[in-house]
């Protein structure tokens, strides 16, 4: 059974994928816009950890939108839920039958996709949508992390990852300039994985 | 990393075990009130499934405070609740440090222990509270159930399991007769795990 797994080279979406590995063809997805090269530190990074790896261009119109609610809002959660489920809906209209995972957790807030818009999505376009680490709080997924990954770590505004955030960022930063970016999102701690522990299986 | 699954011998428990095997030393565990022998029936299909398996008694309290409940309510949601938080709290207080996981789907309402429930069992207990099919739809599930296991369906009153139903309804068939079972409990399909399938593991 194939499983798209949706990728930004973060500790979660990794974990998901490595979760996933034993009982489906995984393959991962990273979504962009192209604003920024996000695809390419993904793509390295699916390398590191042996999956297939495919890029995905998402129309600039679901930025706008997110850009549109953002500036509305005073805060990212609406824009980042909007392109998060774009991004599901997009490979959910790919293929039908298949299933399409993320690395949302038990105590995740942004993005979130309700257990209605999940069933919504399955229903709509036939597909299953999974979380692998839905039923981990967050200390159980660091746990398990440093089982399998290596990852660094650092402040949001400094760590390259391909999430739906940094091409936000980056669109408000163009058009707005540095402060407005800084206003909107509160800097919080990314990681970025840098390199899959072996020794479990060989 | 160990993991310690509740284990009914039905479908979802199993899958959980299976889906967690690649990653913890996973055991077993049927919880009881000793009133039928239901965890002989697990031990069955756990030995059939190549898991280490072991049986807790617990409190025949919990099973009278479940018997008050479901007499007053009329319906079994909240007295099956209340066995299984009792049951995770009971293997929760046994050690600390480890991973407690149930079969608990994205779509159950019965039983369930909320976010806020879980995060207050890892507080007080020290433990890492788990659900692998938590970000699996009931179609998803299926399909995996498919691939992995051989099972056998039928009406709950048929189908004999190790869950917390098989045993509130004992009490209540020994103390107020088979009617008011009938009454309390709508009948619904149940499953029970007759085989594994081993070809995606050789």
């Amino acid at each position: 059974m194939q499983a798209s797994v949706l990728f930004s080279g973060g500790k979660d979406s990794s974990l998901a994928a490595i979760m996933l590995e034993p009982f489906f063809d995984v393959g991962l997805v990273t979504c962009t816009f192209s604003l920024l090269p996000v695809a390419d530190h993904a793509r390295e990074t699916a390398d590191e950890l042996g999956f297939a790896h495919r890029v995905v261009c998402l129309e600039r119109s679901i930025l706008e939108d997110a850009y549109e609610m953002i500036i509305k809002d005073g805060f990212p959660k609406n824009a980042i839920d909007h392109i998060h489920r774009s991004a599901v809906e997009h490979i959910a209209s790919e293929k039908k039958d298949i299933f399409i995972a993320d690395g949302i957790r038990r105590d995740d807030r942004v993005p979130l996709i309700d257990r209605s818009q999940s069933r919504s999505i399955e229903d709509r376009f036939g597909v299953h949508y999974i979380c692998p680490l839905q039923g981990f709080g967050r200390a159980a997924v660091n746990k398990l992390v440093k089982e399998h990954l290596i990852i660094k770590e650092g402040p949001s505004e400094k760590i390259i990852k391909s999430d739906y955030e940094a091409e936000l960022r980056e669109l408000i930063r163009q058009r707005n300039g540095p402060d407005l970016v800084g206003k909107l999102f509160p800097s919080h701690i990314q990681s970025h994985v840098v390199e899959r522990k072996r020794e479990y299986y060989q």
